[in-house]
């Protein structure tokens, strides 16, 4: 239990005014967030929990998939990006770098292809020490002319970003498809996933074919796709040709076009980076040939912003219950505190987390309200009337239902609706 | 269970050659850590394992003690510092800064006090908001001149910040010995607590006073202490003078002079960030007051390091078990897999968590050694002869103590050792 007597964080009776963003204004006003300049924001408590439920669910199925996870470093040795070509802020135009007081300058990292494919050189040498899958979860920093979409694109960010080395174009498209489905299984259990779609976009920098892109539809959004929603794929605008749609099979009068956030994007990324890097496998007829490489990330902050985007109302934020920060919130009234406590008790045994509104001088209204703006999926009140009757009242954050109940059978609805 | 013929890492036959500290060259040589650049490396599976264990067993202290857990920025925004006089490179000589796209500079953040303070000004503004204990893990950049300890100390490293916000000055000392008793909890849990002492020091950049640093015992150690065995506590040599050993109640002839390593430090800091950030609160009587702060560090990658050095023998790691990267190392020889592979899902039903060295073309002799450069707490072997016998073979890693005992034994064995 966390009591919001003791919790720093306060919510604010108005969003902040420097923000061009819904998701931003509301993480600020609910106390999820802190800015610290413009596309910086600390993760203050509440925000903090929502992201390791997030971390947590994507790790799981990083795993499932056979991902071995590393932590790779910020700073970053120029002589590695030299080689690719990357180095250059003429082609790489937001790296952020620094002296170093030894002499000469480092990065600080943007996105890890190369230390990662010159790190697994020391690993690999034969056709059985692969494929290879391997993650992290790494804060990236871009320096960003504008920042103005809340933590939609930030100039730090943590983020998701798995690379797959196979040995041949099959065994990669294999795990390709294996890692969008993974990615699909993630949007669905933070809640994203009926209106997210596996998008076919333009190569970006990292290749010159298709690739990947995983579109959630949301007004707010910066990209414009056309979505065949039987299929559940879509397209994004900027291939929208008629070549490209009977490459992919589809038909323009089954189209929609919508805003939608890349919530994750997976690249083939050929065999540029070993080719550079010099990462080599002998197959089992002896030759020697460069590895295959994929780039698969997930931006955990879009994330999280999009479901605040996704899910708000009017009166705040709306958690799905497999990302909020507490399972249930409870508001206590009338100095009713012992019987809250004991509700508090049971839930927990029960595994339920719960935030505790025991705030001794705050009315029943504004309590109302922070719950509401803070967006946990229950809120449950213990009051004067509740106690006489004995029951709890319970409410759903999302479509507003309540319910009166007893203790033990509100910990039921709880539990239930996070299975 | 990890099974090794997957795990992307190996080990090395020789320890790197451009190393000079024992902890770097068998962290790398068993494959835990890969070196970036001077002073900077990426945790490896098995390293981030460890890292992970670390960082659980100090945040369930620092929460036990009413820390709130925050996640602050990388990026520093240069008004905060200037405000405190720390952003000029003469009075903090090891900032990373770089240029910011939009125009100005950013800070690479290398401590959190600016920020901190600042961000509780938007929280703070009564007696009743305090005390408040706010913490974190962030990742710390320090421009190094020179970087030769292995992870003891590099340019880039997580550390563990808590900063205590409090009323008074009684207030302050309280929570100061409070959060020296977790720490000591801390340093006992991870190993260390018979050979770390509480060790008075200088004030360093932050304070004229006094200030406690934790320091374990050990040959490879940058500092030098004068330690009290049955006092359980210690001086640094930087404040050894008479008049100092009268003040704290010191006798020469009971001091033991030793090498040392700092695995952590608290400081006070006194009311001199909350003055020019202008961190105030009203207290009971309607004065306006600044905040009293404090400051207490552990460094992750420091103390991991510091368990390799205080441990490692010359066959390699070893690992204390409540932060060994797995329970137990199952070596199956003869391929018997079957046989082992039944002990290990009983092992797992009991919570263990097993290293599974299947690889089929290694020999019982490398299996071996590298399972003892590795450092696992428990080897457990099973091959023909055990099968005949109906029972594993279970090694002690730190005293090579042998056993023949029963699946189920040797479990209960493992699982006791780690209680």
């Amino acid at each position: 239990m966390q009591r919001m007597s003791q919790l720093f964080t306060k919510t604010r009776r108005e969003p902040p005014k420097d923000e061009q963003s819904r998701n931003a204004e509301l993480l600020i006003q609910a106390g999820f967030l802190h800015k610290e300049m413009a596309g910086v924001y600390t993760y203050l408590p509440l925000g903090l929990r929502v992201f390791k439920k997030i971390e947590h669910i994507i790790r799981e199925e990083m795993n499932n998939i056979g991902g071995q996870e590393v932590l790779l470093t910020t700073l970053q040795d120029p002589t590695l990006w030299q080689k690719s070509g990357r180095w250059d802020d003429a082609v790489v135009d937001n790296w952020f770098k620094s002296k170093l007081a030894s002499g000469g300058e480092v990065g600080i990292a943007n996105t890890h292809e190369e230390p990662l494919t010159a790190l697994l050189t020391h690993f690999v040498s034969s056709y059985k020490d692969l494929p290879l899958y391997i993650y992290q979860f790494q804060t990236k920093f871009r320096n960003e002319l504008r920042a103005k979409s809340g933590i939609m694109r930030t100039r730090e960010f943590v983020m998701k970003d798995l690379y797959s080395f196979s040995r041949s174009e099959e065994e990669f498209k294999q795990f390709y498809e294996q890692c969008a489905e993974a990615y699909m299984k993630i949007f669905q259990r933070v809640g994203l996933g009926d209106i997210t779609y596996r998008t076919c976009a333009a190569g970006g920098s990292f290749t010159t074919g298709f690739t990947d892109e995983f579109q959630t539809l949301n007004k707010a959004g910066e990209d414009t796709i056309y979505v065949d929603k039987e299929k559940k794929i879509a397209i994004n605008k900027e291939i929208y040709t008629d070549e490209n749609l009977s490459k992919l099979g589809l038909r323009k009068d089954a189209l929609v076009e919508e805003k939608s956030i890349e919530v994750g994007n997976i690249f083939p990324l050929g065999m540029k980076y070993a080719e550079v890097m010099g990462l080599h496998f002998r197959d089992e007829g002896g030759n020697e040939k460069p590895v295959i490489m994929g780039s698969y990330g997930i931006g955990l902050g879009r994330l999280l912003g999009t479901t605040v985007e996704v899910f708000a109302d009017d009166k705040g934020i709306v958690w799905p219950a497999s990302i909020a920060p507490y399972d249930a919130h409870m508001v206590v009234l009338d100095g009713k505190d012992e019987e809250a406590k004991e509700i508090i008790q049971n839930m927990e045994r029960g595994g339920v987390e719960v935030l505790y509104d025991d705030r001794p001088d705050v009315s029943a209204g504004e309590k109302f309200a922070d719950a509401d703006l803070i967006g946990i999926p229950w809120r449950i009140v213990v009051s004067k009337r509740t106690v006489e009757k004995g029951v709890v009242e319970l409410r759903n954050r999302s479509d507003g239902e309540v319910n009166m109940l007893s203790g033990s059978e509100a910990l039921l609805r709880v539990m239930n609706s996070n299975a």
